[in-house]
């Protein structure tokens, strides 16, 4: 039992779908999140550079006096948990496992497709992750570095992504793999659009729902759970255009924020 | 007469369209290039947050000994310029001015239209530089925000490229302008996919090429220039990852780049 908030860091909104997740699943915890607008994208940065920002981050949100830490961001996970891991004693949790672990759960034909940043793919954790688990299952990676934008664009709707989704998916549907990983928290926004260019009986992974379980298991098993929701707030802080992010954000969230500040590490 | 280098900084490669137009409108100098890697994009960040990363590319330029300043970067240009000529005593030479002149000399339905990144289009800078020198001209301002992503990408050539050009031209077209101003360092690289989507009539002004030739001027003017070109040198610096500057580099330059230094401001 413990009133103290979950923090969550993003390279900027795409964070915000493991959010909205995050408090479906536990509507009585407050949540601080913080989105490092100033230095977006991390997905075309170098290890070293993306580890460097992690830690900043989590220090940003430990001075916010949380209780957790969520890397809502696949490059950041793939890059500086283990780093973040060593380095703070708070739990952390990531998206990378909840999402390897929801998908080999669900693959019939052992064949999964990971769609991805460019850094994350790089990083092998998806295949890696998988691979701790089974390791005769096959992982296509697939590297989407234009989805980002168009969906930050509202693009996504648009033929040009519609073209760039099928440009994507070729060698997963070539592969036939029953089974594939949204391993970037923007790609949710896209569900619908990619959804209609695979065959019905594909499965979707997402990983900002399988990591919002794994909070909520770990919050458990810890007996760190809020049972007293009535003060349950959420805040929103940026490295840069506070404004910029409570419009794109609403988009993500689907629901309005009053207020975001601009703090944070530059 | 001076063997000083020049002082090229943009967000990332873009700007090395304007170090090659550099390079051979004064093949005698040498060039400093940054590229804030570690910080780009530019285009989508806050002024005040651009202004601060311009100041700080100038001190690093600045303590490589530099004649000369050029910012080759739009976002940079638009948002910065004033700054950096307050703040520092050597010649800072942008990409706006000398673009505005030329669209300006050359249209003659006096109906130009700029392409550029949000930042770039949401600033005004354009419109305001080309009215200072004809009030009477209609300025049709147009962000392409996916264009960067697209020629980083190497995806300048798909199908979804130009569709998206399409998208950015129907205003363009409906107002029948016959001058079109590349408002983004980047943009060069689709000159030959943005001119098939045009009347073979329209001008396009390519911000890279004026700069250019403003910088000569400049030189010649303040009698800067070198004349003993025998140990002209050309040398990277980045904020992140070098190894993929060069590469993406060499495809913007069209010619080898030997080596590229980590350094700078983070």
């Amino acid at each position: 039992m413990n009133q103290k908030a979950i923090g969550i860091f993003d390279s900027g909104v795409g964070g915000l779908t493991v959010l909205r997740q995050i408090k479906r699943e536990l509507p009585d915890e407050s949540v601080v999140y913080f989105g490092d607008t100033a230095r977006v994208p991390y997905g075309s940065k170098s290890a070293k550079t993306i580890e460097r920002y992690c830690i900043e981050n989590a220090i940003f949100l430990l001075e916010k006096n949380i209780k957790m830490l969520v890397v809502a961001c696949n490059t950041a996970s793939a890059y500086g948990i283990n780093k973040l891991r060593r380095l703070f004693n708070i739990p952390v949790v990531g998206v990378i496992h909840p999402g390897a672990k929801a998908a080999v759960a669900v693959t019939k034909n052992k064949r999964i497709a990971v769609l991805a940043t460019r850094a994350t793919v790089a990083s092998e954790v998806y295949p890696k992750a998988i691979h701790s688990i089974d390791p005769s299952i096959e992982v296509i990676s697939q590297a989407c570095p234009l989805l980002v934008p168009m969906i930050e664009e509202r693009m996504g709707n648009h033929p040009a992504a519609a073209l760039m989704i099928e440009e994507y998916l070729q060698r997963v549907k070539e592969k036939a793999c029953d089974t594939i990983l949204l391993g970037c928290t923007h790609y949710p926004l896209l569900h619908d659009e990619i959804k209609k260019a695979l065959h019905p009986s594909v499965f979707i992974v997402d990983s900002a729902t399988t990591c919002s379980k794994e909070v909520k298991e770990v919050l458990l098993e810890l007996g760190l759970e809020n049972r007293k929701g009535s003060s349950a707030e959420t805040r929103y802080f940026v490295s840069d255009d506070p404004e910029k992010f409570r419009e794109t954000g609403e988009r993500f969230l689907n629901t309005p924020i009053t207020e975001v500040l601009l703090e944070g590490i530059h």
